[in-house]
């Protein structure tokens, strides 16, 4: 995707550019060569001052302060909730549109929650805020939405299969250091896992709520409702760790209110952009996580009726949960947020 | 579990004894003492003269011909369905009774398939052949016994994370290797599954069938179904081999004909001798692969109302596969058969 860049192209910043989400949304920005005026890289103190290769030039990391945001139009943040929080008022303030990966925002009634594809109208009424969903929640998106529309689904349950990146950069090294040392025979102590996470697996993703969901869970049953406008939608989510670098699995039995075929579904699901089907199993064709990392698609195979209930579908949805389910949305949302001049400069000037 | 070695004690043959499961078997005998006469380690031709040592003593492996059990009570067999097939009626018409590990007669209307502690009664019914679930059926059956019995399930969805050590040795072999070749950035060509299982998951187990399913998944609806002598149970399943050496984990979900809290399942289920619970999320208290292996009991956790259905409960089984899921099983139900004296040489002296 080329575009010409022109003068009303937008001053971006990448707000934790330093991450594991960051440095993803740069090779994206890159390889999509979205159009910008000028670009600059924010951090913590801590990170000021490093250098970041950035198509054939190099940028400096600077300290995020309020000021960073003085000539800037538009934000696209994967820094945790509390720098979201700490910096959104003056984002906003100054007139820039942030687009957040955080959970901070997401539920808030005043922020749209998008999918690129999936709800693009909700962008219209942002006011500065627009928050990426969980990237359990956002691979799903693309793969409920056209089923939804033409067969309302009425109930899913899913469990979850996700990789160690979705923890971030420690948690990559950490499933590499376990990994070695169960290989030597050795104790490992898990810093960013609450068990050894090399040839293991954690059902515990993010902390545990009253109703014995963990918010993880729940971010993808409320989360799901709201992105789809389906708020009478039943869901049920067990979301599990597993010994993986990149790429989010879902194992997910859908309840549709008519009675569709697996056909059916595939005839819907090979008309939509964001997906791909992988689901020939004479031949060993469905999806796995290292086919889906680094690609773009969300992989959907294993479809097929649910035995268990006359109106059901089971299915198996693969993604690579750095891109789909967050930097590559948080760069087709700020596509988006360009072509429909939903950027607060764009509304003045036209 | 000691008991007085008596001259009524059977005599015994392990068939398959050089198999992941085999070796297995002959720990759990030592283990929980298991009486016999005498004993008798059977494989290939190929692992004939092999020794093995058990308890104070080196036994040899002999190769299995039809005159192995002649002299023969009781056959602990994990051999394969063909191994199995081709030995089952010299084994029956010698009158010799034997517990099979393989998929072979486990549906067989005049087999029992039996989880003991759970069917026992179904073993008075035997003809020489007793058949043992399916690893992923048999941690299940202890948790759904006792629940089944006071309130109708009448849903269960599972996803299942099983681990290689059901694929047998060379399985074991191959997530080592390919997980070295993965850290070593090296390129690995499957050998016991369709791709590289080192940081990776194979959503398939067994092989496909007309619906969709897999037989590994169709294993889990059926054999459920007759063990709990519940044919109108509606089940399905999603089956994953998952990158950890020993222990099945499954994330399930239970609808029921009437409403249940979590607080009386735990009450349920604490009363199983075969179950133990580790449920309290604000310790972090929820069994993983790794806590399960090498242990007995069938591990729940992760006990909730489900949000998505007014009767439902989810929750989080795990155990080892080798032990519960096979060789403990195949042990416990050659104890039960002797107790309740169901060995041909009982019936006719006592």
């Amino acid at each position: 995707m080329t575009r010409e860049v022109t003068m009303t192209d937008p001053r971006i910043a990448v707000l934790g550019a330093t991450g594991v989400v960051g440095g993803e949304i740069l090779s994206i920005l890159e390889q999509r060569n979205f159009p910008y005026k000028s670009i600059k890289l924010l951090a913590s103190a801590r990170s000021a001052g490093k250098k970041i290769k950035f198509k054939d030039r190099e940028l400096t990391i600077e300290e995020t302060t309020p000021e960073s945001f003085d000539d800037v139009d538009l934000v696209l943040s994967s820094a945790g909730s509390s720098t979201s929080m700490r910096f959104v008022d003056e984002i906003v303030r100054r007139g820039a549109v942030i687009v957040d990966n955080t959970s901070a925002f997401r539920m808030k009634e005043d922020v749209p929650l998008v999918i690129a594809g999936v709800n693009d109208e909700d962008l219209k009424w942002h006011k500065g805020i627009i928050a990426n969903p969980n990237c359990s929640t956002s691979q799903l998106m693309p793969v409920l939405k056209p089923l939804h529309e033409i067969n309302k689904i009425k109930r899913m349950v899913v469990s979850t299969y996700q990789s160690v990146s979705g923890a971030g950069k420690e948690a990559i090294d950490e499933l590499l250091e376990s990994t070695k040392a169960v290989m030597q025979d050795e104790t490992y102590t898990p810093k960013s896992f609450q068990k050894v996470i090399g040839f293991n697996l954690i059902p515990h993703i993010d902390s545990f709520l009253d109703n014995g969901y963990t918010k993880e869970e729940m971010k993808v049953v409320n989360e799901t409702r709201k992105i789809l406008h389906a708020p009478e939608m039943q869901i049920s989510c067990t979301a599990v760790r597993v010994p993986v670098f990149i790429s989010h699995s879902e194992s997910v039995t859908l309840e549709f209110e008519k009675q569709m075929s697996p056909a059916t579904v595939r005839e819907i699901l090979s008309q939509s952009e964001y997906v791909e089907i992988w689901d020939d199993p004479s031949s060993n064709n469905y999806p796995t996580p290292v086919d889906a990392a680094g690609q773009d698609p969300v992989y959907v195979g294993r479809i097929r009726a649910d035995i268990s209930c006359p109106t059901g579908i089971s299915l198996w949805v693969v993604a690579d949960n750095l891109r789909i389910g967050a930097a590559l949305n948080t760069v087709r949302l700020a596509e988006k947020l360009v072509e429909m001049k939903l950027l607060n400069y764009q509304k003045v000037t036209t």
